[in-house]
């Protein structure tokens, strides 16, 4: 009795997670942790609007969802000054980017990113072959200049940039990414994550033609629509490559009560407006704390802070370690020099209370070693 | 500006879609249907306790879904006598057939299946590059000699076979299967799709061996759980093929409230039973009302009924045509000789009585031409 046989590439593959999840944590630790601010979840939580329409379409869940999201590709069109054949509703953020690697990349293939950018990015191209080649951080940015001369020198398919950014919160104003599209390379699509932009200032969401074939963007119902856990992704491009994903994605896999849910959210304006306001509350209140106890936040266009500990990357995980043992969850960017900070997501202030709580102490412990 | 560059094997793909949902139907018609019996969804819902926790968890969505779908695991091992370790959780059959595919075939592999058997396998073998073999239909079944035989000949990493099938309805006893994983040729692998087997009579569910490298079962909460919109499958298998889909899916891509409803339909047994009584009073109630109309229900092992209409396929689709027009959706195998049939899914009595009404005429109307 011989096992499957795998394909080369997948062999080749190391079994390798993108990220732990708190969950994972919790039952390697034993316990509960007593603030999630490690997965840059919302927790002001979605629209009551949203939580209605989900729970009243639970017992309708029997049917499968419109497998072509037709609602809600409408409402988003019209929000995006753009028509339904623009947008492509998928699971999540995560789940778009792996159709999209699979539509463009074959084992071989360049691909260029930020070094220590979203590693989910990076765990769909290795899982198709792609080659990737990575630029360093400029000053706690992405820095387009390299990342555009990486792809000339490389021939990239494929360039990822996140605005604003995870991990480190920071963001280019518009000009900058407008620019950045007038300069790719012939053949070069760029991959806008804009995850976290319908929380970032003005003058940095992007401007851009829906029928430009230099670009694609990534939007989520995770971060400002409080909804990670609904996975409810969309890309807005031009609509050859949008109608490219009806070639392979798995099209009746969007969950009906979050296609519901996603729906009541983005209907919901004011509590869009609401939960600015709370996540700039909750940012300067990071900010705060950072400052008080003698570390910098590295200021914020999104619903974290990666807060700079001062020295080095081991630092940062000594003071990551002592928060989880003192049940706050939080993240660190993975790569060198941005890994001397920590990632805190914004979160209610009964969860910020416990992280003022618990920081002194941590980092205290992490200074003696 | 040039477009995209997509990877030789997207660019031959054609811009097919398995199945056209009902909703897109609907808008097609410019009006809803009145009965929904063509998807094979469960009309009479999910477990009441599943709805009460969807509706509990719609304001805990803010949270990322647990990637490895622990407790439902842990629940999934316990009632099939098998450990965590070997199950993995997806998004629906669809999105793990889509990963199994992945993971074994690249362009050119051979892939065996049945003529008209799920067209989704195909769409992700096909999207993968895989060749299709198919071999025919025996007597309304699924035939295990001639796919073992065309797997012996091709070569085949893959041997799909549903049991139950769809969608015809029928199913071989266990010992059939059995004997079928036996003579297995070396290096193929069973995929074993049993989307409708907690609805079949006694003795079809086969006994495997969790290790067993030579197969994997697909099973789903769609079905007998009544939560086709949740998009909750999982895959049983052996432990190094089951940990290989770490490699590749899309870890946090399940959503949360259908992992707890699933969590809640599991373990809610009593449901369990009284859907296997309604499901079996539906089943006959759709056989007499083709007797009534001279037409010979297929016995069914499954939540829908085949119904022969004995004439040929270009009859059976003007009926289709005809209830479509009536507001009754159903659909029909699309293959030839088992597209002489219609193919009703159970409901409740009220969407039945619909059925009932609209198929003299149907018929009627029909046979005209």
């Amino acid at each position: 009795m011989t096992g499957p046989r795998y394909t080369r590439l997948v062999q080749s593959l190391p079994a390798t997670v993108p990220f732990v999840g708190p969950e994972t944590q919790e039952r390697e630790r034993g316990r509960p942790f007593a603030a999630r601010l490690g997965a840059n979840e919302n927790g002001f939580g979605p629209s009551p609007r949203a939580i209605a329409a989900m729970a009243a379409a639970a017992g309708e869940v029997w049917k499968y969802g419109d497998s072509v999201s037709y609602d809600l590709r409408v409402a988003l069109a019209a929000r995006h000054g753009c028509t339904p054949e623009h947008i492509v509703v998928g699971e999540g953020i995560d789940g778009l980017l792996g159709y999209l690697v699979r539509l463009l990349i074959e084992p071989g293939d360049a691909v260029v990113t930020s070094d220590g950018a979203y590693p989910t990015f990076n765990y769909h191209v290795a899982g198709f072959g792609g080659v990737l080649h990575k630029v360093p951080y400029l000053n706690d940015h992405e820095d387009p200049d390299a990342l555009l001369a990486m792809a000339e020198k490389t021939g990239a398919k494929l360039i990822y940039l996140a605005n604003p950014d995870n991990p480190m919160g920071t963001a280019h104003p518009r000009a900058v990414i407008a620019s950045m599209i007038e300069r790719l390379p012939e053949g070069a699509l760029l991959v806008l994550d804009e995850a976290y932009v319908e929380l970032a200032p003005d003058g940095i969401e992007a401007e851009i033609a829906p029928d430009d074939p230099r670009v694609i963007r990534m939007r989520t119902f995770s971060k400002a629509h409080g909804m990670a856990g609904a996975r409810v992704g969309y890309a807005i491009g031009a609509r050859p490559l949008i109608q490219s994903f009806d070639k392979i994605r798995n099209h009746f896999g969007m969950c009906r009560i979050s296609q519901a849910g996603a729906l009541a959210a983005i209907e919901d304006r004011t509590w869009q407006a609401y939960m600015r306001l709370l996540v700039d509350g909750a940012r300067k209140r990071i900010a705060e704390i950072a400052r008080e106890n003698g570390l910098t936040p590295i200021p914020s266009a999104t619903n974290f802070v990666a807060v700079d500990c001062g020295r080095d990357g081991a630092f940062a995980r000594a003071v990551l370690r002592e928060l989880t043992a003192a049940d706050v969850f939080v993240r660190m960017p993975f790569v060198a020099p941005q890994d001397r900070c920590i990632r805190i997501s914004c979160g209610p202030d009964a969860e910020l209370d416990l992280l003022a709580a618990a920081l002194p102490g941590a980092l205290a412990r992490a200074a003696k070693g």
